[in-house]
């Protein structure tokens, strides 16, 4: 009865739309957390962001909602029933039974002690990390650890109990194929690393210095108006750790961290921040509250965030048009640089100890290295004592350096805090994802680099708004790449961008 | 059976936590909302707020809180049943029954309708009032004062149906009473206000000037350290119309405007905000969630504003204390300022147009024109259309002057597009009471102006938390005044105060 299908799928809409209301809320608090949050209110901060957990699961968990979904789509199998909506709204059903048989699996108490838990622990890594004290922050960690696998536990796996973790992050994938993976980009990295190193010392000195920070976060702001970042829907602050962080399609927020004497950082991080953002100032926003206004996976929104960063923001189109207002506006040295010398220094590669810092061929080692720590801390196969020795020695093995203090080591990211394991490897899919989104969006556009210097940046965002934004969840990651570049992903156009960038 | 007492009203009091948390997060959204959001986002905002409103409403109106209410009290009479339980608990009872009744004559869908139509004229009142084009304004406010209307319907009254709107603000006070003791103390004002305008004009051309913000806010931020104001658990920002709000003892947060050339302007503000901020900061943590840690009353509330503001950030002994301060840091014509004359600048009287700027002597009739037409609009007297010209011509009336732009007229107030009709009267409660708290506190402390010079200002803290804060609701608005100072509330304080100041 079509009749019927689509009243049943309202009211599912509309109880998902409730919940959704409550994250949003909830990442309104989280953005509050790491921007404005006076320190003293970790507690209640953590109180609060447990009770909308609490009360997202119930709902979505509810007979009512149960109900509505069931009457749609077979639960237990997957079938589908109302096969007379239009196919959009199948998809939807099919994410949303995805998504119910997962939270199922959880005890709401169990959501609110991992959400009341990782609310408190963000504060507590946060002071850890600002004395470099591992042990602070250690019994917080081995709870969330616990927590993590409990949770796999629950929602339950095939093979790896990592593979329920990063299920959540990107649906699909498994620890067993994400080693594959990166087991196969690994030594095409490590070589071309090793032949960035041989060669003559690239002069980046004229990066750094005193420049006025206000003038920064001005050109910032101004490229970000540039992408199509939407200023009366989004915000820029500081914060620590740069993220985004997004309530609606119309209250998209990001953050920098205070603009540094590195004259590059802010734009690169802006430039990531605001892919982000793009991607959810994109989702439709007649079909909030459904999958089909949420983002796939984090995989497919880093490729956002990459693209910006580095497809285009390290690219010589980009900066064509930006040099020149880098130079005046800054002046000093720059104003004697040349532009190939500029572009040399801001793709200069370096083996360093800050993940969000490094340059685009030694930043996957970073994400391996922690691939590979979380999938034996949650196997058990590595203790969260161990981490700190673990860390130096596989900094040492594949970029072969050691940081001296755990701050700029294994208590640099913010992640683990947010109980967020099996997110990292998302990181590195992203710049993956995204190489083969470049290539395909070069061919569609062979005259980018004329329209970037003469009309600016905003076309792009039209491309990725048709390929990607606008289609919300209705395919998975390799399918949305596929339909996108029209090929299976593969990492060979990241491999191939890497090696024609680097390997001459 | 006690035991059965102690578990029955701990259940009430997880329930109501629950509820409290959820009203602290939408705090949290409207002080987002007032210094953070994007302007585009006001109608995700609203739907969030709504949101909440009606999970609070539903949460504190379910059968199970209704069982667990009715066992300690009868809900219909008021009667007592756990008469076991200690004392502080068993006025928690009445206060939550209080509540209960009221919020149970709301349907939720009136509370969530409310919400939204209020949290979107906010933004639509805050454009409004930058073009001072009242007519845009009106089609809300005529929706707004509808659903008063309504409210005061639902929830009953016995006499005049603003009674109904008022009680929300301050309990037990009624549009009689109010008329009665404005009505009383007129007079007198508006003959002491003609007394200061025939005498020798003051000159406080010196207050005036091109004032470094941030030292501004430096200073200000002294002082607020000074009375108290724990940064560990609060903050400052800004916003077009300064506030307090306080989501829990440990997040309590107030705005000023951006610092202006009127040097006393931001102390004042701040002062004023800090006074509301120490009040909440002061609340029994521990019974969070209970009537026994809420503000008694906005007249209470703001009597620890005006407080702070006017009867200690006012006077002498507080400027004796930071009048060098203030000349050493802002010098120029301030250092050939002799104390007398910047004392009579900072107390000048003056009839002007915005309330929130006004002196303390002309403040009141700015309350009281309000009064008068809110009631006048509840009651039906008067419709949203004759506002702009009720507003002229009362002000001509109290104060001599009439304001050329709604802007500085009728739509300089925030409070009618929040919906709090009955609100605006708590301002001038609270400086009658404030006046005799500070009698109170000036024979407990004889040696008051000598302390504060020496020691500075949170003894005055340590004082109003044993006679104010501490207490919660556990006694209403009159009674709590009856304790604190030791005799029945009646304005003679407040009128003998001013007498004296300014009929000399």
């Amino acid at each position: 009865m079509p009749k019927n299908s689509q009243k049943q799928y309202n009211l599912l809409f509309s109880l998902s739309k409730h919940a959704k209301t409550l994250q949003g809320i909830s990442s309104l608090l989280e953005w509050d957390h790491e921007t404005y949050m006076p320190e003293g209110s970790a507690s209640i901060r953590a109180e609060q962001v447990k009770t909308l957990a609490g009360l997202v699961h119930q709902c979505k968990t509810a007979k009512e909602y149960e109900g509505a979904l069931g009457s749609l789509i077979n639960i237990k199998t997957g079938a589908l029933k109302a096969k007379d909506l239009p196919l959009p709204k199948q998809r939807a059903l099919i994410m949303w039974r995805r998504d119910f048989v997962k939270a199922k699996a959880l005890p709401t108490s169990f959501v609110e002690e991992f959400a009341a838990l990782t609310s408190k622990s963000v504060s507590v890594w946060r002071a850890a990390k600002e004395k470099s004290s591992f042990k602070e922050f250690a019994p917080y960690l081995k709870k969330i650890i616990d927590l993590c696998r409990k949770k796999a536990e629950l929602i339950g796996y095939e093979k790896h109990p990592y593979d329920a973790l990063i299920d959540e992050f990107e649906p699909g994938e498994t620890a067993d194929n994400l080693a594959e993976l990166f087991g196969n980009v690994k030594p095409s990295l490590v070589s071309l690393i090793a032949k960035t190193q041989t060669k003559k010392k690239i002069d980046d000195s004229f990066l750094r210095g005193n420049f006025d920070p206000e003038k920064q976060m001005e050109l910032g702001n101004e490229i970000l108006k540039d992408i199509g970042f939407d200023f009366r829907y989004g915000r820029v602050d500081f914060s620590t750790h740069p993220f985004s962080s997004s309530s609606h399609p119309q209250d998209s927020r990001i953050t920098t961290r205070k603009p540094s004497d590195n004259l590059i950082a802010n734009i690169s991080i802006l430039m990531h921040e605001g892919g982000h953002s793009l991607y959810e100032m994109g989702l439709p926003e007649k079909e909030y509250g459904s999958p089909l206004a949420e983002a796939v996976s984090l995989g497919i929104h880093e490729s956002q965030s990459r693209f910006y960063e580095i497809w285009i923001g390290q690219g010589k189109p980009f900066w064509k048009r930006y040099f020149p207002k880098l130079a005046d506006t800054f002046g000093g040295k720059l104003k004697k640089v040349s532009f190939d010398n500029f572009y040399k220094a801001i793709n200069k590669v370096a083996p360093s100890f800050i993940r969000v810092d490094a340059d685009e061929l030694t930043y996957p080692m970073h994400v391996i290295l922690r691939f590979e720590i979380e999938k034996a801390l949650i196997e058990g196969s590595a203790s969260v004592n161990e981490i700190p020795d673990l860390w130096r020695s596989k900094m040492k093995e594949m970029l072969g350096i050691v940081p001296k203090t755990d701050q700029e080591g294994c208590l640099q990211d913010i992640h683990w805090s947010m109980g967020a394991f099996g997110y990292f490897p998302t990181y590195l899919l992203g710049s993956m994802y995204a190489a083969q989104i470049f290539d395909a969006f070069q061919a569609k556009n062979p005259d980018f680099e004329e329209r970037i210097q003469k009309e600016g940046l905003s076309f792009i965002k039209d491309y990725l708004g048709k390929t990607i934004h606008r289609h919300g969840r209705q395919y998975d990651s390799r399918e949305l790449i596929k339909r996108a570049t029209g090929k299976a992903f593969s990492p060979a156009a990241y491999l191939n961008y890497l090696q024609k960038k680097y390997g001459a």
